[in-house]
């Protein structure tokens, strides 16, 4: 059994063309034996964004804290802020951008082979 | 795309001599076409508890309130708080209990094919 924080967990930058001001921290993972899915965090600054694209695994998301909006295949803007949960499904576009003040930070769960 | 929130998502209690207090919800399920894995979430209530059990999956936990303890396989009480990660591997014997005076909320993640 693990467990875990945040403030204990390393913090990677993920640097691309693609998004701005986004770290990621995995609090659980492959290492931790988990034998099906893993747990990442994304921290996005204001003004940040994560990447625009789709893949053939889903997301299952929460949000822990900020506001932002998630751009969905059609491009419309879909609200989402603390306590939200979302499901991607796979092959839908997406993006996660902070349009506040202040950090959005949300878990992201992938199958672990993508992580 | 699905997004949604705790107060927008059915409640059961759970009704077994080995729990006392819990409700679960079920924010992202089959139901809405998740491929690999379930986002449930557990409300225990002060002095509640889920059972003493172990299974062949895992599961992958975030608190998102209160505070209380999971009882490990060695029957040892590890302290959990919000903001804790917890993951508890296929076959580890484990127990939420409430230790505190308001509600333990946590989301339990398990293998779709167990929710």
């Amino acid at each position: 059994m693990k467990i875990t924080r945040l403030d204990q967990v390393e913090k990677k930058e993920l640097v691309s063309d693609e998004v701005q001001g986004v770290t990621k921290q995995l609090p659980i993972g492959k290492a931790d034996g988990a034998p099906n899915f893993s747990m990442r965090v994304f921290s996005v600054e204001p003004g940040g964004y994560t990447p625009y694209h789709s893949h053939p695994w889903e997301h299952e998301n929460y949000v822990l804290a900020g506001r932002g909006v998630i751009r969905t295949e059609s491009g419309e803007e879909r609200q989402i802020q603390a306590g939200d949960f979302a499901m991607i499904l796979p092959g839908e576009m997406h993006q996660f951008r902070n349009t506040s003040e202040s950090v959005l930070k949300f878990i992201c769960m992938v199958p672990r082979e993508q992580e």
